[in-house]
């Protein structure tokens, strides 16, 4: 059960045939009861179900089954479609993108298809639909001409839609990244990284059941779904495997961006112990040999000569050349 | 085969329709044959299945087939439905988290679902069922005007139910670790999420059987389920395709924080790496200054010089200063 | 939607059968009208599909479906394929090599199989048509013998052949970085090796769904498909299959490859912490003896000893040899 | 072909009905030829295949096709079922775990099953079938009152019961190694784990066909399987996927624990490294310092001062103990 | 498409039946064409297809598809069965082991299956076939008994066979390296082992394919396949099987090898890490103290005492002697 915010119920009535058209909000959930029966199409937008009561006041009143009823109200559900006979029952997952939290958020979408009427119930206030409202006041499209069955479908197709949206903001969010790691390495990035990761099994479990519910409705034989909206539930089904590919394609990147990631941080190690083993290679030895010189030994011929300082320094020099030659001819430097 | 516990074998009957309700505890299990061809809904559970003398009774009485009963006392057995053409038998698994080992564990239930009885076998006396017969006792809901199909999905229900209690316990643990893992990876971390890993695998064993075992049993075409249980049925694969869900998201996560194990100790290894190199890398050069002038030629002019030691003190202080400046360069600091 | 360059729409239409062939480049779209009834096959194929207008007018005149006509357009679907009982409609992707940016490019085909006629979307000018085009002109095969379908099958054999090209051209990339691998890895080298796998799962995500589609035509009972074509579409698939072969042949060498990579990285990183040790092994207990004897400790007897600077070099000397013998030993060198 | 040792073969053949039972063990193939038509239930058992002579005088007899008589003698079968129309053939995995080389074995049993008898052929004398005899003897169970076809499921029944042994003996390899791992991790641990896991790939081939054979035994419609032998062969089926159940946790098990090596090899580099990292760190300074004042300029006025000794050895006391603390600060100690 | 051999086409023809045997080298492929309408078995064999126009002028007289002669002609084929209604066209790969390249190469091998004749096409001359060209002289088995379709049977058998040598030949290679894995790890063990990999693609690629042919000819309707002859490719289809589960195996060993090599490689390194902090440890301290003793303060009472000398040497030996204690406890050495 997600958590219940304490908002207000907002209840909208649109109710539309090819000619006519009467939108209305609903303060008291009575209001929308005559509706039931008229042979237009009506479309009940519910905001907000915390209030219990509402949602089994219409249950009641549009022979809802309880365990329909209580799967609105329950917000964890899993995308999903049932044939209650008198109605199709579909549930889904609306995402959106919360900037505060930097993260990909659900909420639960569920859908009453009767034959003249769709209810529709969301977690809170959200714009996603006001395109079909568009589409319904503007008479744009086949909207107004067509059934309920074509209105879901249109509630269904801006909930996908929706979900384009969502990833191109994950899209540039992987690229953003994309660029750190190779520019600059940190742990941070691996954190955001990791935050990618989860969002990636996050929209996996919302999308993947999607698939399954729009292609059984599609496929679905039921006296509500008339023939001509088939083909419209086929396209909202091809948008959903672009959606999965989509998934599918960023858990891809991912992977391949912690190999790439791993394999930077060892790069980096790889040089650090480079630098240390050519500073410790070269100093160690002349560290040796001035020591050598620094012993108190009486007979000590070397000590005495004249020239013996500076060409123990052209020694040193000439080793510590070599060896950086050396190190050039290994490609460590 | 389970360890079979000691305790003594608790027999409870429960005999209810719409009017009545007849509730005791059976001292003999002789006491509840009467019950078999009442047409109210009876009710018999069975605590405590290390007694095979009990079980092969009442296997006696009710007709059971052999290997059913074998499947009863063997605890070892994976989820599972079969029709015995009279009854349907159902084994199931109940988890419950053992706070002392820190772990879950698998407890075989199985019922026995005749077309007026439904008998459950338990290993131990446990509370799973309790909300079960307080809807019983309190006629809450429909239970009590539904038949004995009905009580055997409020029974698997229950059984469903508690799962996501074990969830949201194991749940809370990976939250913890992951919090851990950030701040503060030790190897006692990757210990735990060993442990959280196993008890996933032992999860998953129990949990996807149960998925095929409810599936069958909905689309199961019996006279002992009818057809208005079909939907109750259905809605108890949904909660356990949600645990699969839950399952698989936690396995998943799990995976991922193993990767951010390895990198945060790789981290640590590289801070610890360059701290090593910064430290040689200044000092080692130093270290041969002091060296060369701790020589003992005779004709070392330097040594003689007034400022020399001074300088030499300077131009150490320069070569790390410059060497310092170059780590900062490179991001080594 | 890909992005829509500004370039001009062209328009050709060629209309042949056996004994006849007629070969234009329309100005406008409606010159292309009058052969939807002719008996003839007619191809006429659309280069450029961002002049929305043009795609919409032919959409009417030919009675496409809005939602065909709107995948037409939008450049980012899946290939597929779809039956309008009067019209099939496939999507393909056409991919090539951008020698620029190093990568493969991928671009949408639409097609449409009317009885008599196919009309063919490109998003560019390509030459990927020209094959057919040349077997129509030059009356090679059995192209002009046959209908509008074998078109069809022309026209996705060209855009199939046409993944061969790309392959081969990866494959060259693949084994170019093979030798490169284990002549000298650098972080380069990861990087292509990276940038070659984001181009294998493109590569998939066009390839796969392709098999689908041309196994759903194969397999597709329409009339608009002759059974005689249908073996041609199975060399098709055939043709698909060996391309899906090649990409997961390709995408397991690069995993291999990246095993390669990191773990050569881990033997360089070896043998340079094998350099260091061995010369800090040798080197320090040198330095501790020459350390001994630079105290300056009044009663040290050897320091008055006539023969022990040579005897204490021969002893460093042999401490050297010694512990290069042991590294021999050891096979560290 | 397994390797074929020169032990005799040996023949025994029970035949039994309810009421009757004869055991003989026959020196000649012949003598158990006037079985075949007998009413009566007949088991001949043949140990040890590598007379091929003997299978071949046995096959001819029983009318047995080539094919089914060079895949009993070629013991390099997959697990599979074959059904001749006269007879079932099927051939199993038997495993044992071989002390000496501390690993598991496989051993080819081959099943005949015709109307009233059943031929199992052996690689060599094995003690599974003895628990089956028992039981024909002592007339334990159904097996006198059924047919051949459950004396069949019988001999099944106790190959497959044998693999529980066989896991069994696994179980407790997996979990010694485990509790070595933690306490002990050295590089024969990772040996033994590689060969533990050879042998889980080695179970799974033997395991997975097993549970294809027994399906299609139990869904067969064959008139050598009666109908209430469906359901015990059921229950094999049950075990089989138990088995896999095992095979496959092992398998997650033994992947967990490769992870758990290795990061304990890297925790345990970690703390070599912070050691020499803390060594290095505290004590190079301090050389230097001792090495600043081995040098012999002239002017060095500390060097004359009655108290720098002591003050220096202080000042060095002091850099290492705040090192120290700084490690500690820093976790490393 | 492979490479093309200069080679001579080679026809040879075999004519049988049961009474008769003819044998014979043809020059020209027209020597062939009237064996077409005998009723007595024909197979004719073509070694070397890089001669186009034989195989064109036989297709045309034996009325082969053209898709077919393109197949036949192009090497680069996956295995595939088609039915062509008068004849059976069956693409295979023969593997063959090249000892100086020492990996797996494929050839392609087609063979037509028609009423009464087989022929069968080559890309060099191969000896795969002479087992069964020895059956037919020989009169050994069944084959002059049957039909055409025992004779395709006979040569896919071969065929298959042929893949047991070389898995032998690979799996001698695999057990080679892992002695060589256990004993000495070296960076050109990676590279064999990498090789190895790859022919196991390789592999994959060529057996997995040839397991949908088999099967699809087994279950196949056809007039040209006698009943009696599906128990045969029953047979071939289970040494698929077999093959394949090799394959599987051969590579999950491979994959665990893998990982032996890499944590061996880590462990080298860990040793030699060892080494050098203990090295370190125990130096870097002692070089101190005599560093301490180097130093020309005027005021280092120890200097003058009579016993310093000894006396350090000897607290540095206790300090040695003491961490060589502390690593042995440690276990570090």
């Amino acid at each position: 059960m997600g958590d219940k915010k304490a908002e207000e119920v907002s209840i909208t009535i649109i109710d539309y045939d090819e000619a006519h058209l009467e939108e209305k909000e609903a303060k008291e959930i009575e209001e929308c009861f005559p509706f039931k029966d008229t042979p237009t199409v009506t479309w009940i937008n519910i905001d907000g179900i915390q209030n219990v009561d509402v949602v089994e006041k219409i249950g009641r009143h549009f022979n809802l089954h309880p365990l329909a009823i209580e799967d609105i109200v329950n917000t964890g559900q899993r995308p999903k479609m049932e044939d209650f006979g008198d109605y199709l029952f579909v549930v889904l997952k609306m995402l959106h993108y919360d900037e505060q939290e930097n993260g990909v958020k659900a909420e639960q979408v569920s859908l009453i298809l009767g034959p003249t009427w769709v209810i529709s119930f969301q977690e809170s206030w959200g714009d996603v639909f006001d395109s079909v409202r568009e589409r319904i006041r503007g008479d744009k499209g086949r909207i107004r001409k067509m059934g309920a069955d074509y209105l879901a479908y249109a509630l269904i197709d801006a909930v996908v839609d929706n979900y384009f949206m969502i990833l191109e903001k994950v899209g540039e969010d992987i690229e953003e990244i994309e660029d750190e790691l190779v520019t600059n390495p940190v742990p941070e990035t691996l954190q955001t990284l990791h935050n990618l990761k989860r969002q990636m099994i996050f929209l996996r479990k919302s999308v993947w059941p999607l698939r399954e519910v729009i292609s059984r409705l599609e496929r679905w034989e039921s006296p509500l779904i008339q023939k001509s909206t088939h083909i419209y539930l086929r396209d909202v089904y091809d948008h959903t495997i672009q959606v999965i590919d989509a998934v599918e394609t960023f858990r891809d990147m991912l992977s391949g961006m912690l190999d790439i990631y791993l394999s930077s941080v060892s790069n980096r190690m790889n040089e650090v112990m480079k630098v240390l083993t050519i500073i410790a290679t070269i100093f160690i030895p002349l560290t040796l040999v001035a020591g050598l010189y620094g012993m108190n030994f009486r007979y000590m011929p070397e000590l005495e000569w004249r020239w013996s300082y500076p060409l123990v320094l052209l020694v040193m020099l000439t080793i510590g050349v070599l060896m950086v030659m050396y190190f050039r001819k290994k490609r460590w430097l």
